[in-house]
């Protein structure tokens, strides 16, 4: 099923990644409702036309309304707002999420919602270093993935479904993967990579380290700057994929130290050119991309 | 001593770097001469007009006439041509370098130069993942960070001339570093950085990961593709100092490891916040620069 521009969207959670959604959905013609607690980020949203309607709270009518809905909260909040507001959905509803972790929630959800609606989970990968509607970009969906996380639950329909909102949204690559195999995959692709910016940041007391920094720092620090919010539960919702990602990593740190402190200058190289190899795929694919 | 235009310039080693000097030096006024192995770097430089002349071999009579030589060679061939090359210069040249680490060249040189010429020891903090004089480019300068590392034996007239040829040139900032302390940062802002990005790259076998990517791996392992002769020579001529930057921080992964393990969500995010803070200062830096 093709997600058509009569089907009414209702973001539940108007941030930074719902905020971008809607904005994207309604220059793409769609109805887009919201949903948020903050009364602030509603008035927003509807004087810069980004949706047509809002509330700051559970409104029925608003959630009786929605053909699909987009659940655009922190995994806890999720679970709880499903539990107490589900019961305002009109039957056939398909709802699906952005959130970053899904072993934590696809079942938890899908086993608690009623059976006449259907929750299909995805990940956009995108985001920005800063949060809030007001912040919301539509465009940082543009060369970015965005992976389905079906399970034996879901529908073709609704699959095909959640796969087409990604391609109306804008994304370069939509894939599929089970909830264990994102879990396993984001655990290392971005979790992992979050702590490392992290301990690079806090590891090292010096000051003034902006004076002597090249490119390199600067890009694998980035997401230094994060919201301790948000990322603490993401990883403690995948505490032992991310453990187990982190362990793989520190290992590989300790044989490149072990080849230097041996000076191995042949193995060295030859890890090198072995990571120069895997990493010009990625550039490959971007240049097929564009 | 100010670099005026009238100063007579050698390039010798005519790669990246040395060629995006030579760019950015003849842009400027200057005239440029170059001394490499490869004819075609000299002959592509002449055409281009990136240089004024040129030779594949150490010319008597293009060493003779600098005012100012920049030697832009891997560390170890760069002292065998000092080693072999320095009678060739007249009294009173100065000779700067672009050497990524500074203690096992900056001594060395200085004890085996002729007394009337002097080293005075730069780090353009500048790159790209591609190599050859045919990728030079002077605008990578901007807004990047070039570090000078005089020793006791440097006058202040050379230490002002290097220091001039990094504004020249269009550094960004120009700051000052002892060859020890540079060193120091060098292996923690550059070095392990690198070592990260490899390590990334190699870590794990998963095919197709490009599919499953977001931004902040691909900014994490942008530097994993690497020259692997230069990178393992660097390693290892700072081999002691890169060591414990690689074990500070991987002392600092496995901290942040621990809090995972025991649900420690506001230790997380006491760390979360500090790091947010340290890397807020690299963009009020930026800023203050745009």
């Amino acid at each position: 099923m093709k997600l058509t521009t009569d089907k009414k969207i209702l973001i539940v959670g108007l941030g930074l990644i719902g905020g971008s959604y809607a904005k994207a959905l309604t220059k793409k013609g769609y109805t887009v409702s919201a949903i948020t607690k903050e009364q602030q980020s509603i008035d927003y949203a509807l004087s810069e036309g980004i949706i047509s309607k809002g509330a700051s709270y559970p409104s029925p009518e608003l959630i009786a309304e929605a053909d699909v809905a987009v659940i655009c909260l922190y995994p806890t909040v999720f679970i709880e707002w499903i539990e107490e507001n589900q019961k305002y959905f009109k039957s056939g509803t398909i709802i699906t999420d952005v959130t970053g972790v899904k072993g934590a929630v696809v079942d938890k959800v899908q086993s608690l919602l009623r059976h006449d609606l259907e929750f299909i989970s995805a990940h956009p990968m995108a985001g920005r270093e800063v949060s809030g509607v007001v912040n919301s970009d539509d465009s940082i969906f543009a060369g970015a993935n965005y992976v389905v996380t079906p399970t034996d639950k879901n529908t073709d329909t609704a699959i095909e479904l959640c796969s087409n909102l990604g391609e109306v949204l804008g994304f370069a690559r939509i894939s599929t993967l089970s909830p264990k195999d994102h879990d396993e995959i984001i655990g290392f692709v971005s979790q992992l990579t979050h702590c490392i910016a992290v301990c690079l940041m806090t590891c090292q007391k010096t000051e003034h380290l902006e004076d002597y920094t090249g490119d390199s720092f600067r890009d694998l620090t980035r997401i230094a700057r994060l919201n301790d919010e948000m990322w603490s539960e993401l990883f403690l919702l995948n505490k032992d994929a991310l453990i187990e990602q982190m362990d793989l990593f520190t290992s590989e740190l300790s044989r490149l130290r072990e080849l230097l402190d041996n000076n191995d200058r042949e193995g060295l190289r030859e890890m090198m050119r072995y990571s120069t190899a895997r990493r010009a795929l990625f550039d490959k694919k971007k240049m097929e991309e564009n």
